[in-house]
């Protein structure tokens, strides 16, 4: 039975943008494999307008505009003044997909545009890893409550399955801890240190190149790593914490001679993130650790990140994402969308 | 809605016990959480006899007779003579869970107890990769054809989801290769060389162990690994292979010599597994490679695997699975058990 399914996308930057490319080569899959037929309703952007047309936009023709940094006003059917969460009334839609900017320290305001879906009957998929850390059980209920779904797959490690790998393929096992690198702008400056950049030299090279954002402390101190551990231990481990109660250390405190001695050992620095209970106590923490060429995490280069869980049913098993892109997130946008209408049928 | 499940356990070795153990101590979470009441309602073994109880068979009682090595038969409410595919057709049941000795050149009897089973109306379990190369479509076409199931999560890399995790967390996305380590035995083996064993010895060591077959061909030289890229060509590419057709080299050609030489450029050698397409052809092969300590299979050691899959929406996803146990080829198991029901509902 073929679904129609009327997307709304608040956010139309890479990743909204690689998204929309996705679903365009995705098509024909959505169609035979899933019975889905999608089309997107709604696309709010920050600099080129907003877009309202219930049979569809033209994506492709978005995607030319606002590539060429025009406005996307001229495919609109309708006028439209207000607000993201105006727009989200306005709107008329199955599913709302979440990929703005967010606050690290508060989650919006990715909450509040889920919240506006939902009580506007959308199902919820977001990028954001705000949203989970901040808001995940009000907004798991509220969802609940309507009888829709929150979906986050691309919150931690992209599009690789996190969050999904534990719902649908380790159903009956316990995890019991977790430990991996999290954060790949740290992971990428520390390389550069052992190629012999200073750190704050290497921070201004990350900041060209846009893999560290103008203030770089979201992620030199660790805070990026710890809202992901936190919501890794909220949503797999069912033990809400929020990134305060992780034990942060940043790598400011890495110094050249520690590279140097590191490297003697024929060890690297890597900014480790763990979480999970040993003797009672729940530990959550983000710190760099100097790791032997044996660990699985030596060898996690560039963008790369690693997450390894300790299961009740087997001492390890890692998920290791290599190289991702911003259609790496837009897969896990797509995975949960899949998800929402699988689950369902 | 509580679903009565009765399971018949063809096999009653190490897998076949830890399933059972497995079993016991999850009996709380089959129920709470999947709403799975399970009974085992036959069992039949190598050296320890047949049981057969409709009621239920008690396997506290039943693992405590096997591991005092005593018979089961006292089990039985039914005098049970014949072999296994009589067993099969005596016992009501709804899933056939196999976990027998199979003939890697044939993968018999698994094939024939399966068979049995979906004709007798039973989901069908196993542990064993042979069916899976050398019967899948078969075997899949005849489940399919009775509406019943053929799960085989436990095949490669015992219970790491990597059926499962294709199957129900990559939906949409398509693999264009994979690489790993597939064969822990001959991993060990060259541990035991870097080490300063020779082959030889080390093989003599393994079988002591019980590491290494009394014919340790099918791991030296390799065939184990290709039955298992010959599983994952056939099932999550659709590229049904044997391992016939795997471009195979064992590791018996590797010198103490070559052992050094690679220590001495910080490498390693790894039997290398590896499958996909390349130039419009479709490589299978396993091999001994150098791999350097950059390399995710550098630090893969003992008896854990990786594998790591080229998905044309991110470039490597890379599973780990550190120091398995039986109890995690069991865990498989549970989980295609699961799967089953919840796919079901």
């Amino acid at each position: 039975m073929l679904k129609d399914i009327r997307l709304v996308l608040i956010g139309f930057g890479n990743v909204g943008r690689a998204f929309a490319s996705l679903l365009l080569q995705k098509e024909e899959t959505l169609l035979n494999e899933f019975g889905i037929q999608a089309r997107v309703t709604g696309i709010i952007t920050k600099r080129h307008g907003a877009v309202i047309n219930a049979d569809g936009i033209d994506l492709p023709k978005a995607l030319t505009l606002v590539e060429a940094n025009r406005s996307l006003v001229e495919l609109s059917t309708h006028a439209f003044n207000g607000n993201t969460l105006d727009f989200i009334k306005a709107c008329e839609a199955d599913v709302l997909v979440e990929t703005t900017p967010v606050n690290p320290q508060a989650g919006t305001p990715a909450i509040n545009h889920l919240q506006a879906g939902f009580e506007k009957g959308m199902h919820g998929i977001t990028a954001n890893k705000g949203p989970v850390v901040y808001a995940y059980n009000k907004l798991s209920e509220l969802a609940k409550s309507k009888g829709l779904k929150l979906r986050f797959e691309s919150a931690v490690m992209d599009g690789a399955p996190i969050f999904s790998l534990y719902r649908k393929t380790l159903a009956g096992a316990e995890i019991e801890g977790f430990e991996g690198i999290l954060n790949s702008c740290t992971n990428l400056l520390i390389e550069a240190m052992e190629a012999g950049t200073p750190l704050d030299e290497a921070i201004k090279y990350a900041q060209e190149i846009g893999i560290a954002e103008s203030d770089p402390s979201n992620d030199v101190d660790g805070w990026d790593a710890a809202i992901k551990v936190a919501a890794l231990s909220t949503v797999l481990m069912n033990h809400p914490i929020t990134p305060l109660d992780v034990d942060r250390t940043g790598i400011r405190g890495i110094s050249p001679q520690d590279i140097a001695e590191a490297k003697a050992e024929g060890k690297r620095w890597k900014l480790v993130c763990r979480g999970g209970w040993r003797d009672e106590q729940f530990i959550a923490e983000v710190k760099p650790e100097k790791v032997a060429a044996g660990s699985p995490l030596y060898s996690v280069s560039g963008t790369s990140s690693f997450v390894s869980f300790a299961l009740d049913v087997l001492p390890g098993l890692g998920i290791l994402e290599s190289d991702p892109s911003p259609k790496t997130t837009a897969f896990g946008l797509l995975a949960d969308l899949i998800d929402i209408y699988q689950d369902g049928k």
